[in-house]
C-alpha cells in the first residue's frame, strides 16, 4: 500500500467534517474498524457496525453525529460516512502513477498525438491517427485501434482494447481485458446463412466512465453506442450495438444489454440482469440482480423478476406447478364460477 | 469510415435490384434513413420505419417494393432490404485489411507455416507447427498454440488465444480476448480434494465463423469441441468441452452451454440462456433470452423460461407464492373434489 | 498429443488397480471406448456405457469390478475409474512445459525474483518486487504487478493479468485471460454522481486452485479476497471483492458471486447461478445450475431455482399467471373458506 501521512485536521478539512477529539492525530491510512491500529482511521456508516465501533482501536473514525457519542476514538463527524471515507480513503492511498513515457517496445503510429504525461507500456499498440490526453496512462498489450481518441487522466489496464475511431471521455478508467468497439451482432438471414452487417458506428464513452474487467462494449452498426459521463460497469458485463446508457448509471456484473436499447439517468442494473433489444428503461430505474427486463419501463421504481434458491426437492414440485399454472388459473375461476353463480 | 464509390446502377446489378429513380446517383456509404444526405443509401426493411422513409433525405434507399411508391429518393427494390444493405455496406465499407508481413517483435516458430498474404502483428506468438492459410491476419498480442491451424482469409482480432492443436476453418472472425481451446473444466473427486482431468482433444471452428468478445471454447476432454460452418457466437459466450454446434445456429451474449451438449443446426439462442450438460436439441430450435434449458429438445419450435421483471412490490408476494406452488396445486385440487364430489 | 508409454502392469502399480488380462500390454495414450486401438487405454465409469464397452477395441479398460466380466479387453479394476483414468491420463499425457528461462522480449522489473525453472514468454511484464516460485510458467503478455507472489508449479495461460499484491498458491493453472486483482466494484454515491471508492485490499489464491478462461476475480476494498485451496472455477466467473471460497469448492461457467459473501468448503455451484452480497453459504452446499441464491443457506443440501424451458405458447401463459400468483392464492384461501367455513 502505498501510504499518504496527514493530521486528522487536515482530513477533516478536505470532507468539511467536524472533529472530535485530537486533531493533531497522524494518520497514514485506512482500515476496517476491526483491524485499525491507532495511526488508522476507520468508518462507521450504519447502525449495524456499532459494536464493531464501541470496540475499535482505529485512531480516528469517521461516524454520523448520532454515533459521535460511543466512538472510543478520535471522531470525524460527518452526514455521510461512506463519502468521506472514499474521499479520504482516495487521499491516504493514491493510485500509484507509471512514470511518463513509452515503453520502446510500444508500437506507435508516426501520426498518433500523445499528450503531455502520457504513458505507454511494453508491446502496447497505438494505431493511426489516434489521440491521448494528458496524463493518461496506457498498459501492457493494450491495443488502440485507428482513429480512438482517449480523454485526460485515464488509466487504460494491461490488454484493453480499443476499436477504431472509438471515443473514451476524461479520468475513464477500464480495467484488464476490456474490449471497447468489438462488432455488433449483426447478421442478415440469407439463402446460404448468415451475411454479415458491417459494423460502422463507434462507442462513445463518456467522463468519468469506469469499466469492470473483462466487460464487452460493441460499435454501433450505422450509429454509436453511447455510455454517459459517470456511468460504472461492473465485469464481465455485455452492452450490444447501439445502446446507449445515461449518466451516472451503474450496472453489477454479468450483465447483458441486447441491441439499440435506451436506459436512462442514475439506474442501478443488478447483477446477472438481461435487458432485451429496442426497449426504453427511464430514468431512476433500480432493476434487481438477476432480474430479465423483457419490456420498456416507463415509470422509476425497482423491478424485479427471480426467483430465489429453495430445496431442491419442493423447488422440483413447484416447477411442475409453474408448467401447470395456466391450467390451475382456469380451474380456480371455474371454482369460483361455480361457487358463486357468477 | 472507409468509403467505396459506386453508381446506383452498379450497386443495383450486384444484390439484383430493380431501380426506380436515377441509376447514375454517386454513392459512397450508408446511413440511416434519418441522417443520410444525398450521396448516401439508406434501407427500409418494415413499415415500422414508413415515416422515417418518407421523410428521408437519403441519395437512394433500398425498398420492398410495397415501399417504392412512398420512397421520395432513387430507390433499389428487392425482397429482402436488410440482406442487400448487409451486401451493399461490405461493398461502400470493407473492411480495412493490414498490410501483409510480420511485425518485427512477433515471435514465430521456425516451423510454423504462413501462407501468402498473412499479416501477422506485433507481440503475437506463433507456436511450433502452426499453419496459417492465405491472407489471414493475425493481431497483436495474439497466442497461436503449436500445432494449431487456422484457414484462409481468417481475422484474430488483437489478444486472441488459439491453444494447441486446435483447427479454424476459413473466413472466421474472432474478435478480441476471444478463447479458443482452453482446458474444458474436468476434475475427478478424489480423497484428497479434486484431480484434474488432463482435456486431450481440441477445438475445431468450421469456416465462417463469427465469435464474439471475450467468448471461451473450451478444448474436448478426448475428444474434440466442434463448432459448425457459418455459426455465428456473440460476446462473453462460454461453450463447455465436448459441445457440438450444428451449422448456421447463433447464439447471443453472455450464453453458456454445458459440457458434452449437442445443438443442431440452424437453432437460434438467445442472449444469457443457460443450457445444460449432456442434452441434445434438435435442428430448428429457437430458445427466447434468459431461458434454462435443462432436458433434450427434440422438436423445432420456440422455447423459454425467463420470468419478466415486474415491480419489486408485487414481484416479492409473488415470489413466496411460488414457493407454495405445489401446496396451492394440492389445496386446489382438494376443493374441486369437494364441489364435484370427484 | 504428447504421449507416454507404459505397460499396463506399470499403470496399475500407480493407481492400485488389480490387473485382468495381459500386463505386459503396452500403453501409449488414452482414448473413449468407442475409438480407443488396441494400445490405448479406455474407461468404463458407468453403467450406462456397458455396451461401448462389450464392443471396445481398446487395449485396456479402467472398470469397476461389477464390470470386468464383460470387459473384453485387459482390465485395471478399481473402485472409482474416473479418478484412476485422471491419475493415468495424466501419466499417458503429461502437459508439455515450456522449457525456463526468460524471452528477451518480456519486462521484468530489477527487483523481481524468479526462482530456478521459471520460464517468462514474449512480451510478459512482471512489476517491482514480484516473485515467482520454482518451475512457475508465465505465459507471453501475461501482467504480474508489483508486489505480487506466484507459488511453485504455477501455470499462467497468455493473456493472464495479476494485479499489485496478489498471492497466487502453488500449483495453480490460471487459464488465458484471467484477470485477478482487478478493483472491486466500490463507489460512493454523492451529490455529484459516484465517487470511486479506492479498492486496497489484495487477492489471495490457494495452492492447487484452477480458474478458467476469462474469468475475473476482483481485489478486496480493505481486506482481501480470498480463494482456498483447491478450489476450482470454470470460465467467465465473476468474484466480487471480500468474496471468500473455501477449499475444494468448484463453480461452473458464468456464475457471479456478489460482494463479501462467503462460501463454504466442499460447496458445488452449478453454472450461471447468481449469489448475492453479504451472505453465507454453509459448508457442503450443492446449487444447481441457473439458480439465484438471495439469502444465507444454513443447511448442506441441494438448492435450486431455475425455470426450465417450455414450449413459448404455453411459456407465455403460464408467466402471466405467476405476475398474478399473490391474487390466485387469496381467491384460493377465499373459496376454501367459503366452502369449510374456516
Amino acid at each position: 500500500m502505498n501510504e499518504g501521512n496527514f493530521r486528522l485536521r487536515e482530513l477533516a478539512e478536505r470532507v468539511g467534517a467536524k472533529i472530535q477529539g485530537d486533531g493533531d492525530a497522524n494518520i497514514i491510512g485506512v482500515a476496517k474498524l476491526e483491524s485499525a491500529g491507532p495511526d488508522q482511521l476507520a468508518f462507521c456508516a450504519s447502525d449495524r457496525f456499532r459494536s464493531a465501533l464501541e470496540a475499535t482501536r482505529a485512531g480516528a473514525v469517521i461516524v454520523k453525529e448520532e454515533h459521535a457519542g460511543v466512538c472510543p476514538a478520535s471522531a470525524l463527524i460527518v452526514n455521510d460516512p461512506y463519502y468521506a471515507y472514499a474521499e479520504i480513503a482516495n487521499l491516504l492511498h493514491p493510485r500509484v502513477r507509471a512514470e511518463p513515457g513509452v515503453h520502446p517496445s510500444a508500437v506507435i503510429a508516426d501520426d498518433a498525438m500523445l499528450a503531455e504525461g502520457v504513458s505507454v507500456g511494453p508491446a502496447a499498440v497505438i494505431g493511426e491517427g489516434a489521440r491521448l490526453g494528458k496524463n493518461s496512462e496506457v498498459g501492457s498489450g493494450v491495443y488502440i485501434g485507428a482513429g480512438a481518441v482517449i480523454g485526460d487522466d485515464c488509466w487504460l489496464a494491461p490488454g484493453v482494447y480499443i476499436g477504431h475511431n472509438c471515443t473514451v471521455g476524461s479520468r475513464v478508467m477500464l480495467h484488464a481485458g476490456v474490449v471497447i468497439g468489438s462488432d455488433g451482432f449483426g447478421f442478415a438471414p440469407g439463402p446460404e446463412g448468415w451475411r454479415k452487417v458491417p459494423q460502422l458506428g463507434a462507442v462513445v464513452l463518456g467522463d468519468d466512465v469506469d469499466i469492470g474487467a473483462n466487460s464487452t462494449i460493441d460499435r454501433g452498426a450505422i450509429e454509436d453506442t453511447i455510455i454517459g459521463n459517470g456511468v460504472k460497469l461492473d465485469n464481465l458485463i455485455q452492452i450490444a450495438h447501439n445502446v446507449t446508457i445515461g449518466i451516472n448509471t451503474v450496472m453489477a456484473g454479468c450483465t447483458v444489454v441486447a441491441g439499440s436499447t435506451s436506459i436512462g439517468k442514475n439506474c442501478v442494473i443488478g447483477g446477472q440482469s438481461a435487458i432485451t433489444g429496442h426497449i426504453d428503461i427511464c430514468d431512476g430505474v433500480t432493476v434487481m440482480g438477476m432480474t430479465g427486463v423483457t419490456n420498456s419501463i416507463r415509470e422509476a421504481g425497482v423491478y424485479a423478476s427471480p426467483i430465489p434458491a429453495h430445496p431442491a426437492k419442493s423447488w422440483r414440485r413447484n416447477v411442475v406447478r409453474f408448467m401447470q399454472l395456466d391450467d390451475m388459473a382456469k380451474r380456480l375461476k371455474n371454482l369460483e364460477q361455480k361457487l358463486t353463480g357468477k
